[in-house]
């Protein structure tokens, strides 16, 4: 018997949920319907920075598949299509054409929801003006790309200085943009910590960069034409031909909790392990809720490779095998121009709210041997839980060839490894890709003797 | 009471191990005496082929610290000083001087063995010809670069397409010289599998490199002058104005055999974990045999990051601290060109020997989002123990930015970690840094079909 599975939202979970069932399940066992209601399916939302940059040349690179490509895989994709309720006691989608309103109801034997985020918009007098740019989608994007070159642009405003702020304003900066970039925070980039968060201030700086931190946007100044012309924070007024909103996401459950499925702490949609929010009922990708590994809490992390490894065990499951997530540990790495920035495990704001004690260790190193005529600098900081010493958190600032190391730092993390442990791990060493002692060994040693040192806070 | 610390040899593991020492134990606890054979202390060999390439400027850049700079931190370096005979009953060291003949005894507390290694030279017709070098020493890379500065050399040929001989078939062809590798083995650099030095191979040619594999030299042909005129290898003859002798090292352990010491099967000085060798006898570095965590087995890696490793467990230990050697699981990178090279823990030939039934998997990738344009190609083949999918070793073969990604590898190895168990890990993606899926996941989720496709070959 042919069982049809819905899945809402065509991106990265949506599609790869699709794409991994069908693959998996026997032939004609299951018929797929995937509703999207934007104009692409699967793209690279993370890549859409580098193609305003123009670093990337051509929006359908982005692209991995197109509705008709999947289509030829035997989805039923239905573009510019939306489900407006859904009924998990009878199985039912209430679907929508965005364009022609038509209406009709779809039953299910199982759905996927994959709605993603919608960004975070402060309510501010004239955020709906002209020239003001959210960067969530591939439509969203085109429009910047559209606008940049449709008039004189001098000068860009990124409001919020986190991922997308800062790869927006390396966009702008490549662009030929005066550009300045607001955060309410003290240092750029909370992501990681104010002393790395300095690190990426100064550098950003030294691109041309204005960096306003400890700013919090009141409004926007519009002009008769209806287009954004100055950005109002407290008593200053800073003049903007175009301004990017980079205040970050939060997951898109109107449907889901509407539908009574649990919400979680963080505001994602519950799910237990396999992703499944209820009988029937799978949610994955940026409108999910996932465990972090050291915190034990649910948390809300946008991220592209979460999204698909969601799609990938929601397929799995549904075709019939056996998928799992292990949960995150909060990994996440990104660049401004030529400065790297990368992070791991949690930070000290997140460990201490997580109940942790701990010590920290900063070093600063090199990415290949001092003499290696390539040889770029790098801080890494690490956070180790006091008295054990297990490795709680890495944060890496530096220049090209710095920030990938993070990854040895996630692996640890993810074995519960102790900064001693690592102290003499086998790591790979040649001149021209790390010093003798790599900076990850450095950065351990250093930690464990941090432990070593702090004083037991308890009697015991 | 002072005690007499007497180091035998001046690199990185005798001059880690003085330091480290000198700086735990408390003021005027320890006298510390170097003796080294050569001209420098503490200088990075490993650089030797990026020197003689032009890619470092200065040998003085290979020299992390002169005898004068150990001298002014207190340690009584002695150059051009070598051993003779340990006395280990009575605690003595026989010492000569290598330009006088001058000879003495010195009494020991602790003693450290860092003797190091010794090229491995076959006994050929014509091998002791000039023109013919090895690349071991600080000296013979300083006879290197004066012999291609004193002449016409137009045609180079490296004998062993290891480490030392694909860096310095690099070196050579960055110098323009017409540049043959040559090895016995059916593909160069048998440090990986030899799908993968087939990989190595085809770049290689593709740099203009010929490479000459099965083939073993049988002796020199030498001018009048003294001079080698070409490398015979069977019917061939091949002409050289200069032969790079790259057939590895094997450890120094004539002094330490001599005295006594027990000598692993891997032909190095066998210690304890703390390194000691003997009752108030060290030894560490490449000398000195190591424990292998997947295989068990003792094992001989010369490479300056277990130098500097032992130095500091060595020093350690000697001032009173307690340090431990955990073992290698050997990991290692090197590159030819832009092509990267890496690998960590067992190959198949090195998995078969230590009994281990394993299953394969390569993949290829990309080292950044395909549509970046920086992204470079690499091969990763992964070896897991047949049935725990425990991850056994891993190769990396690629383009620039690919090859560092063993680490993660090698922390995975570290703590036993399963192929299936890496799957979903949390490692860092954004569009520069990796596709959505890095390698590093998608070479594990390979390796980990294979497990569960493979029928175990056991009955249980």
């Amino acid at each position: 018997m042919t069982k049809r599975i819905v899945v809402v939202g065509g991106d990265a979970t949506g599609m790869s949920a699709a794409s991994t069932a069908l693959r998996h399940a026997p032939d004609g066992d299951l018929e797929v319907v995937v509703l999207e209601r934007g104009h692409y399916t699967s793209y690279s939302a993370c890549g859409i920075p580098y193609w305003i940059a123009g670093d990337v040349g051509d929006r359908d690179e982005l692209i991995a598949r197109s509705p008709e490509q999947h289509r030829e895989a035997g989805i039923d994709v239905r573009m510019r299509t939306e489900a407006t309720a859904i009924d998990v006691e009878e199985r039912t989608v209430s679907v929508r054409g965005v364009d022609d309103g038509d209406s009709y109801e779809l039953g299910y034997d199982e759905l996927v929801i994959a709605t993603g985020a919608v960004p975070t918009v402060p309510p501010l007098e004239g955020a709906d003006a002209e020239g003001i740019f959210g960067v969530q989608s591939l439509e969203q994007g085109e429009e910047i790309v559209k606008d940049l070159g449709a008039g004189d642009r001098r000068r860009a405003v990124v409001v919020g200085a986190g991922y997308i702020g800062v790869e927006m304003a390396e966009a702008m900066v490549s662009r030929g943009l005066e550009t300045t970039i607001l955060d309410m925070a003290p240092e750029p980039f909370t992501q990681v910590d104010p002393d790395m968060g300095a690190l990426i201030r100064e550098a950003m700086e030294g691109m041309g960069i204005t960096v306003r931190t400890g700013t919090s946007v009141d409004g926007f100044d519009v002009g008769e034409d209806g287009r954004v012309r100055a950005v109002r924070a407290g008593d200053t007024v800073l003049p903007a031909d175009i301004v990017i909103m980079g205040l970050g996401v939060k997951p898109n459950v109107a449907l889901a909790a509407e539908a009574g499925l649990t919400i979680g702490e963080s505001g994602g949609i519950a799910t237990d392990v396999r992703m499944q929010a209820a009988p029937g009922v799978w949610a994955g990708g940026d409108c999910a809720e996932v465990r972090h590994r050291l915190s034990g809490k649910g948390v809300h992390i946008a991220l592209g490779t979460h999204a698909n490894k969601h799609g990938r065990i929601i397929g799995t499951n549904i075709a019939g095998g056996y998928g799992a997530f292990p949960g995150v540990i909060g990994t996440a790495i990104s660049k401004v121009c030529s400065l790297e920035i990368a992070r791991t495990g949690l930070g000290e704001r997140e460990a201490s709210a997580a109940g942790f004690g701990y010590v920290t260790a900063s070093v600063e190193s090199t990415t290949t041997a001092g003499y290696w005529p390539g040889a770029e600098l790098m801080t890494v900081k690490l956070l180790a839980e006091q008295r054990t010493g297990r490795l709680l958190g890495a944060q890496i600032v530096g220049r090209a060839g710095s920030a990938k190391r993070i990854d040895v730092f996630a692996t640890a993390i993810w074995n519960a490894m102790t900064v001693e442990q690592m102290t003499f791990m086998d790591l790979s060493y040649a001149p021209p890709f790390s010093p003798v002692w790599d900076a990850v060994l450095v950065a351990a040693r250093k930690a464990a003797k941090e432990v070593q040192a702090a004083v037991p806070a308890s009697p015991v």
